[in-house]
């Protein structure tokens, strides 16, 4: 790792698209769970600040910071619906780990692709909690970006090989199971969610730029099922029928953000739900019986990208998948910075040896 | 200009350095003031979010962000009075602009140097509007990091030209003179603040580390000079004696974050203090008479950053100095994001005159 105190490690697109091609996707994802559930056991550490959201008619541009006392880190993340009529992504981010000893920035890496990977790890050790044992059947109705993550971290991390696919968009759906040919996915294509949710032991709905919709309706959902509900995760969007949560019991990441952005935003504010980290810390019960309809209402949460950030920052040694970036001024002398831009007008000094400096 | 929509430009330290010397220090400083008074008067356009802190035992990191409903700033700032022990600089920053329209990010910056720059010009603008005109002779109490800047931006948009230098550490006054000579300052080194305070029309106290400290007493202050405190600036650090502010007509920058962090942390929540802006855009007076006292109480606010990032973003096309940064994931097709990791595998296609892309 650079020891110059200038030089911050910046983990471009690029090296990221490397390093989870080197560390294998699954592997990433396994990992980066425990990470997570690491995280979420000494949840109680943690500063849960709000994020911090600045909207505007076509977007929202938000900050997403936290810290353990020890080590700090924020997301930048912003979500723009129409981006895509401009051939760009609807969420981009990046995020920042730093030393609160110091306050020096120890990290800065893309995380657009990161968070891809941190929302499909979250939602599997949630399942991992949560879902029946040994279950093997899912269905993901939304086929867009975050479908084929999803699919791996469950196939990964919870065990399921069959996939039933459903996008109101067959090229969707046809691009998702053509990305997923060959590592051992049972997969479906169904042309309808009442189809694809079918004999399916795990519901995950991960649809996007919709207004209230209801993409699960009440007499979809069996008993004993796991819904993993990813698609509505800010005010005004929400996926499943307000039936469907009365019947489910409901875990959350952090519930004063999830009551403005999650599917609970569709309930009153004193309905219980249940903290995912109480299940992780041992502090609450996870599911209790076969018949229990139990339901992630994943929005995502600064925490995840924490662990997201701090798995990264560990990988940097032994990979080495990092360029060095020059973004903090070092001067001879702390006091001393105008000097420094000073210093940089002149040629290089000659460097004797033993000479002082 | 970068059209990748991949590519955000960054501005290195040593970019940020070359930047400076190639337009001049002063005519950046200048040039800069203009940017913080255009942006100081239309002040009511900007989002004024308080800042983002996460406070720990040896300091401080902040994220203060804002907007104009066109373009989104913030800048990631440290705050560690121990830094100086491990050769660490107390204060380090970095900055974002972005697009609010798409959310996506138009330029990365270190902002540990332009943080001293647009500090520097900011008090100028006050000065500009609040100190006597024509005075020429300025005291600065505290000569670390932000003297020079001070000084230099106080010599070319006040027109001073006589200095009067005093620091508890007489090194640093003579750093500070050194770095200053041949520049047309007429430079005295002062034995105590009492002496660097004799004929000054300005007072700029500029001191690290002290906690409720009294840099100015009440007598050193005679009618008609202007203090510009920068020193003062986060709870419990204050350089002014509570009897100067009593006698001073006091202007700030955003006064619900002066009240917590600058001298007026001494004084009632009610006591009359006017936001600079209002001067700037002709709502309220500025200096009214010869014999009074004005205090321009400097904390530094979000939106000093988002003039200094603006400027910044409005020299590289002409400069070029900066760095191509692959910090957004752009793939083909927006919803095809494992896709583009799966392609990233693969080696490189040939591309075919004319085929499709």
């Amino acid at each position: 790792m650079p020891e110059k105190l200038n030089i911050v490690p910046f983990v471009s697109v690029d090296n990221m698209m490397k390093l989870v091609l080197t560390i294998g996707v699954e592997r990433f994802l396994t990992d980066l769970a425990g990470y997570i559930e690491e995280d979420f056991g000494r949840w109680e550490l943690f500063d849960k600040t709000p994020r911090v959201a600045s909207h505007s008619v076509d977007g929202v541009i938000e900050l997403m910071p936290t810290s353990d006392g020890e080590t700090y880190g924020f997301k930048y993340v912003n979500g723009h619906p129409k981006n895509t009529r401009s051939g760009r992504q609807t969420v981009t981010a990046f995020g920042v780990l730093a030393d609160v000893g110091s306050g020096y920035p120890m990290l800065l890496t893309e995380m657009t692709i990161l968070t891809a990977l941190r929302t499909a790890a979250m939602s599997a050790v949630a399942a991992k909690h949560l879902a029946p044992k040994g279950v093997r059947t899912m269905a993901i109705i939304g086929n867009g970006a975050q479908s084929e993550f999803q699919a791996i971290a469950f196939k990964a991390i919870v065990g399921v090989d069959r996939l039933r696919l459903y996008d109101v968009d067959p090229a969707a759906t046809r691009r998702c199971a053509k990305n997923l040919a060959g590592i051992g996915l049972d997969i479906a294509a169904c042309a309808s969610s009442q189809e694809a949710v079918e004999g399916a032991d795990i519901i995950t709905t991960v649809t996007a730029d919709k207004q209230c919709a209801t993409i699960l309706t009440d007499n979809m959902v069996g008993p004993g099922v796991h819904i993993n509900a990813v698609g509505g995760d800010c005010p005004g969007k929400t996926e499943l029928h307000r039936d469907i949560l009365l019947r489910s019991d409901i875990f959350v990441e952090y519930a004063p953000q999830t009551r403005i952005e999650g599917e609970i935003q569709q309930l009153a504010p004193e309905h219980l739900v249940v903290e995912l980290w109480q299940v992780i810390a041992g502090n609450a019960p996870g599911r209790r019986d076969e018949r229990q309809i139990t339901l992630f209402d994943s929005v995502g949460f600064a925490i995840e990208d924490f662990s997201a950030l701090r798995y990264v920052r560990d990988r940097l040694k032994d990979t080495g998948l990092y360029e060095e970036l020059d973004l903090l001024a070092d001067p001879d002398e702390p006091r001393d910075l105008y000097g420094m831009i000073l210093r940089a007008a002149q040629p290089a000094p000659v460097r004797l040896s033993g000479a002082l400096g």
